[in-house]
């Protein structure tokens, strides 16, 4: 395999690396994504060179931290398009985004016999907060049908969005499936009604470009480790009409104005969701994440990812006994599968012999594993730095492992 | 100013920094602290080697890295002397681990006319949860009293633990004052009257031997960035018994046993309070961190911060016109002041024009400004990185200042 066919492949050391003394082939890019060098020297010099607390000292390393991670805010927000920057507030990652949502805006709003809406599809991060919260109201919540390929019914979910659902939840490309889902449509059907949709961004931040005001949604929540960025990060973007209304969640440093035993009053958003320091290195390198993207383009991410995707498929529906889950129309490069007569687990170990990294399990998608009749599938999920002899490679890895349970 | 004089000095490499053209003095370590390069190295070193998430993946990078997540637990186990592994959660910080209590143990218990009883040298981090949860709930947030030198007035705390407390909240070291907290004593109160205590425990983990068990607290809470380990990273510690009895509060991946939309069980701590993918290079690096202060020792750390903290003393003693606050028997290398006619906020600044990093404001304790009855600090607060010559440097410093402003 030429690593030479690549461009980008040498901006990410860790793909130089062999495991089982075979190249490793990264596939499990849908889990977390791997960092260039821009990014780990970005946290790197930020601690030898700048590392002090934010918003709270004015000496002049403090000045530069705190310029370095507002910095960072910025391009989140020209990132995605955000409104203004005080409509980005950051997160531990999406999993931390959507719970603020749950307990700050959908708990206080939440009567008995009420309803959020999400899809067979989500990850557990959109489904459980909601049930959490649901639970201390008396609300549930309801998934919206998705068809065998793959696909949100749409009209399925419209026809659920009567006037109990106080908010609606979709991811916007799903971690098992790959599909894209249509967004722009969800939200206008939600807006019609004036029910806010939150848009589960993890898997797509990292491969298409996000516009949160052309997609029309209401919260849009992404992960920084699987958009090339370090652990530790993420962002909540809120329209500021629904940020200023929502109460302050988490208590602590820098989110309040005054404190008294009398009486406690808080910053404006969106410091007031930002209690405590925060992960500061780990943003300094979101935003050099942020700058990597933006100078490889993600019109250019998506085209070799298309096209890697396309070889993709064909490649696996050569293989016999090959199930493929997830066939949408509108998909990025994520592929679960299970072969006939072997265990995902069995795989997934197999194939990490050969070098090839993929995850095997239920991807945190319980609902969507019982939708399907399968306890786990495994998982190849691919990012624009793999190659197409990367996937001829694990194919025939396939043929060697089935060679060997057969 | 010779670096010589502190033969741990080289182990960080900003401290080797100038600013303004002049060598850097850090003396705002309470607000965080600066990283060895054993703890940089180790961050770097996993995004370039092991890089992959956690608890999810069974080929090798997954459990390399699943190793190394788990092994810093181990490390933070043995740190706080937990009774097992499993009383370790990690979080993004003191902040958050709080907030968990305060939302996942407090909310739930907490009836009208209850109280939570904290003092009144608190971070505004062991308040606001209170407040936020306590208003919730109709019940208060009660301050037990200090002395004017900046202790707790032990006998006026244990008179307000009457029946309505349904927890206590104390810091083990005050990040204005230094003051280091009778932690035994009130725990052996509380436990007697069956209120559990939370220690705020973010400024003693990097200068004071911590030992939970020893303590006989219910909760001890501390942050990575403090403790010269990565930003983002932080632990909640409790004991068995009461984490077995919390329900989760973060919904996500990874912190399930069974999700379904007929009803959703959950895992066993600390999982349980760990939804999604955590800051997995930070928790590596916080790792790094403890095996570091372990090489120097905290016996060690302690002597040449005791040390470092009496010449500080003396020094700013010599000062004509500078008023101390925080003059406890029992305190940590923290100074807090105030120069007559002088402003804290231009005293910082002028001071950074030398070099010397030092904190202004209110230090996220807006009640304790309130006791003293002034609106902001200057505050110097070392590590043992620190030296005589810088102290003399920054008195030298501060005489300049006034020079300029008289």
């Amino acid at each position: 395999m030429s690593p030479d066919s690549n461009p980008y492949r040498k901006d990410f050391p860790i793909l130089a690396r062999r495991v089982h003394d075979k190249p490793l082939v990264y596939f499990d890019n849908a889990n977390t994504a791997q960092k260039p060098t821009a990014v780990i020297e970005a946290v790197d010099r930020f601690y030898r060179e700048t590392n002090a607390n934010v918003a709270r000292a004015v000496h002049s390393l403090g000045e530069a931290a705190t310029s370095a991670y507002e910095g960072a805010r910025d391009k989140l927000a020209r990132f995605i398009n955000a409104n203004t920057r005080d409509e980005v507030i950051f997160t531990g990652g999406t999993t931390q985004a959507i719970n603020t949502v749950a307990y700050s805006y959908a708990l206080p709003r939440l009567q008995p016999g009420d309803e959020i809406l999400v899809t067979t599809m989500e990850h557990h991060a959109n489904i459980v907060p909601w049930q959490l919260v649901a639970a201390r109201a008396g609300a549930k919540v309801i998934p919206a049908p998705i068809t065998p390929s793959g696909e949100l019914i749409v009209e399925e979910f419209v026809a659920r969005l009567n006037p109990r659902v106080k908010l609606a939840g979709v991811t916007h490309v799903s971690n098992v499936l790959g599909t894209i889902n249509p967004v722009r449509e969800l939200a206008k059907a939600c807006r019609a009604r004036g029910i806010p949709l939150l848009v589960d961004g993890s898997q797509a931040a990292p491969h298409l470009p996000v516009d949160v005001q052309a997609l029309g949604c209401d919260f849009y929540a992404l992960t920084g480790h699987k958009l090339f960025g370090p652990t530790g990060t993420g962002l909540l973007w809120a329209r500021r009409e629904l940020l200023a209304a929502m109460p302050p969640f988490f208590g602590g440093g820098e989110m309040i104005r005054t404190v008294s035993f009398d009486g406690t009053t808080f910053a404006d958003p969106p410091h007031r969701f930002e209690a405590g320091t925060p992960n500061i290195a780990g943003f300094v390198g979101l935003g050099a994440a942020v700058d990597y993207v933006n100078r490889v383009g993600l019109d250019t991410i998506g085209a070799m990812e298309r096209e890697l995707g396309a070889y993709m498929t064909d490649a696996l529906k050569s293989v016999p006994g090959l199930r493929l889950f997830g066939e949408a129309k509108e998909k990025a490069a994520v592929f679960s599968f299970l072969i006939d007569g072997v265990h995902a687990h069995d795989l997934a170990t197999l194939l990490d012999h050969e070098g090839v990294a993929v995850r095997s399990g239920h991807h945190c998608a319980h609902p969507l594993m019982q939708f399907y009749g399968v306890p786990a599938t495994a998982r190849a999920s691919l990012a624009f730095y793999n190659t197409r002899e990367e996937i001829d490679f694990f194919v025939a890895a396939i043929a060697r492992v089935r060679k060997l349970l057969g």
